[in-house]
């Protein structure tokens, strides 16, 4: 393990790398090839096919360090065989801080689980403590191969901090509510910026709650600050029925129009949930470039329905895939997700061929770049992209026989599979473990803040 | 690895152990404690309560060799700290061979993904590659902690060949359909029962394919047979809503119904999947003592429906969880199975407190101990049961904070946690390796027996 864990990465960890003769799934177009691809300074600087003679041909120039001039030294090369290189997994939503409320209150009604466990809990976290938790979070992220995440709380700057360490890529957006945490959004948001300022890695937006939860005054407020900061948007949306009903009481219009003439999609916009939308929102949504995050298992494990993602697909909206918080799902592992957008897409359509496996996949790694505004340097395998990638192991049992991979990930691969991970082109997993904090360590350090802020149950 | 591949176990592997200091969730009753477990000769001999000075002193005695008399030998002891000890999974319903089908054919039309993939890929397939197949899958399930399963197909001697290599529990379901298939099923079924004969972990009943496949002729055959030899009957039940629709205008009544007048209630039964099913047929299942196998999983898969499960549970219907085979998975996880299970769950009965992970902890083993007539001998941890026993590794991120342990269990826990394994005493999975096959060789004999049988995509 690194010696290196609070002062995050060195240049030194960025070397040329040349992973030879793996499964690549690039994501810029269906399918996939056998072929070696070269990182270089944080981008993907090679991506061959074996099947090509001029690219087999690139690929000894990549090694050859005379090739690259004086001064180059060859690159590290690792064996691709029985593996498969894509890019890392994009988890458009969630609120990493919370998995130390993982396990702690499950199987009950929404209001009971809210009123009784997760806002006693939630008052009385520090932003030690959520540093805590963010850093338990981005480790089981990272270990399973989600190379960004996007999250939504409050004290994000302390989040911030524990992505630092991780390395992992982060868009965090301090969240309020009317009243009381209101008054503390804008010296949270600053901070965050503050504390991602100069950091690669790192992007804000501000995310106002939810449409039941903010008004229509706030809302513009904070698309406001957006709009002076240069950034955009980050809600949930209609993510049950209660909150349909709520708004059409109160305003006469569903959730989605409500946002929209508040303002909210005016800036650059992801919108978590979207359970129950409309023919007319998921327009709104369409024509205002609005990204969908979906939660499938949060959906179903707090009962709160099944969003038509087929649909929106269909109609043009970016749906991207989100674990949403370890307390109600109770893992942050986009393979499970992935697998549950599809089959909860089939099942939803009534039809098993919808949501297959190639778009789900599109879904976790370039949509979710696309939404972060990186469309085209994220979340591709491609020369000149960012070297976000996942090496994944498919010598085991589950991922026989050798058949088609792409349905292999989504379909039979697992979180446990991931046996590299680059992010920016620095090696955060290596060999299954992580490279930056000592997991032991935190493990330990998890159960010590649960057990001084804790609610018994 | 074992030199010992084809031969089965012997005795000297059913040694005395005990595993010491581990979480136990012993499924007789809700919740968890710490404690102490012993085995010895195949059966759980010890179950100890680290609270209970009764127990701590009883743990004491199974450790000093004395104490047994002379000739006995101190037990083998395991640290079981950071672990948890829990029945073996039962995977109530597969097809094991199928796995030679695993991501070949996804995202179809249901017709076309039977005509055109699955029908003339099996129509290959001859009772060496169901072997191949069947170890496959079983290393697969013992890998993840399964270690009984419950399969239907052809030739299930060749997957009896499997079991008995691999160390796996079986009940083998010889299957038929009209027509050319049943020619050769009381041969199959002769077999099956020869080949299971005097091997205590094997188990054998006909399996009619459907009601839309079997006359009622053929049905009451089955029943004779299974009759005749003392057997129980497992079948397919109401899995689409074309299968209804189909006995509705056949025979004016619902499948289950249909079964019933043939019969096939009249002994022991495993109805797999039971998703479109009418509050007379649940008063039909529940009388009949008929065993449900729930495949969430597929039923999405192959946007077949939900059924209604904690309306089944409700009316005191035995029901447990399968995977079904791994053309419509595409894996036999069982923890995603049990996950998807309580997901699917809450979001058909609109209510986030149904299937509590206790229930479907509940499923996964005491149930489908009940379903194959094991009720209190199997799926459970207690003195005089059998030790089909798996202990998973806690110690690590989405593990943590340590919680509820059951909640875990259900909600983030991962097949890849599965540390050790053992069916009736014998240890099939040490530290995470097969003990009984080398997973490498049989990694490359699959890829050999599809490469030759494959229908190309």
């Amino acid at each position: 393990m690194s010696g290196n864990a609070h002062g995050g990465f060195s240049y030194a960890e960025m070397s040329r790398t040349l992973i030879k003769d793996c499964v690549v799934v690039p994501v810029t177009a269906p399918g996939f090839f056998t072929g070696s691809v070269g990182v270089e300074g944080g981008r993907i600087v090679l991506v061959a096919d074996n099947a090509r003679e001029e690219d087999r041909r690139r690929v000894e120039e990549f090694r050859t360090a005379a090739a690259r001039g004086p001064g180059s030294c060859p690159p590290r090369e690792m064996d691709g065989r029985g593996k498969l290189l894509m890019p890392g997994l994009v988890n458009t939503h969630t609120h990493v801080a919370m998995t130390l409320m993982r396990n702690m209150a499950d199987d009950l009604p929404l209001m009971a689980w809210l009123r009784e466990r997760v806002w006693p809990f939630e008052s009385r976290l520090t932003p030690g403590d959520i540093t805590v938790g963010a850093r338990l979070g981005m480790a089981e992220m990272l270990l399973s191969g989600t190379t960004t995440l996007i999250d939504m709380y409050w004290h994000e700057a302390a989040v911030a901090r524990a992505a630092r360490e991780t390395g992992i890529r982060a868009l965090l957006c301090p969240s309020f509510i009317d009243g009381e945490r209101m008054s503390g959004f804008e010296r949270d948001l600053d901070e965050t910026l503050a504390a991602a300022e100069g950091v690669e890695t790192l992007t804000v937006r501000p995310a106002p709650h939810a449409a039941y939860s903010c008004s229509a005054e706030n809302l513009r407020r904070a698309v406001d600050l957006a709009r002076r900061h240069n950034l955009g948007i980050t809600i949930h949306v209609s993510e049950t029925l209660d909150e349909q009903r709520m708004i059409r009481e109160r305003h006469g219009c569903t959730p989605t129009e409500y946002l929209r003439d508040a303002g909210v999609f005016s800036v650059p916009a992801i919108a978590a949930h979207c359970v129950h939308v409309t023919d007319g929102d998921i327009e709104i949504l369409r024509t205002n470039g609005v990204t969908v995050a979906h939660n499938p298992q949060s959906n179903m494990k707090l009962a709160s329905g099944a969003a038509p993602v087929a649909r929106m697909l269909d109609a043009g909206v970016n749906v991207t895939i989100g674990t949403d918080g370890a307390s109600s799902n109770n893992d942050l592992d986009m393979w499970d997700e992935m697998r549950s957008a599809s089959l909860l897409g089939k099942l939803t359509a009534a039809d098993p061929a919808v949501m297959p496996a190639w778009e789900v996949v599109k879904m976790a790694t370039a949509a979710g770049a696309r939404a972060i505004g990186m469309e085209g340097r994220l979340g591709i395998v491609a020369e000149g992209a960012i070297a976000d990638l996942i090496l994944v192991d498919t010598q085991k049992p589950h991922w026989y026989p050798h058949n088609n991979p792409v349905s292999a990930l989504v379909y039979s691969a697992r979180a446990s599979d991931v046996h590299t991970v680059w992010v920016n082109g620095r090696e955060v997993v290596s060999g299954g473990r992580l490279t930056s904090l000592d997991t032991d360590a935190l493990m330990r350090d998890v159960q010590r803040c649960v057990a001084s802020t804790c609610v018994s149950p």
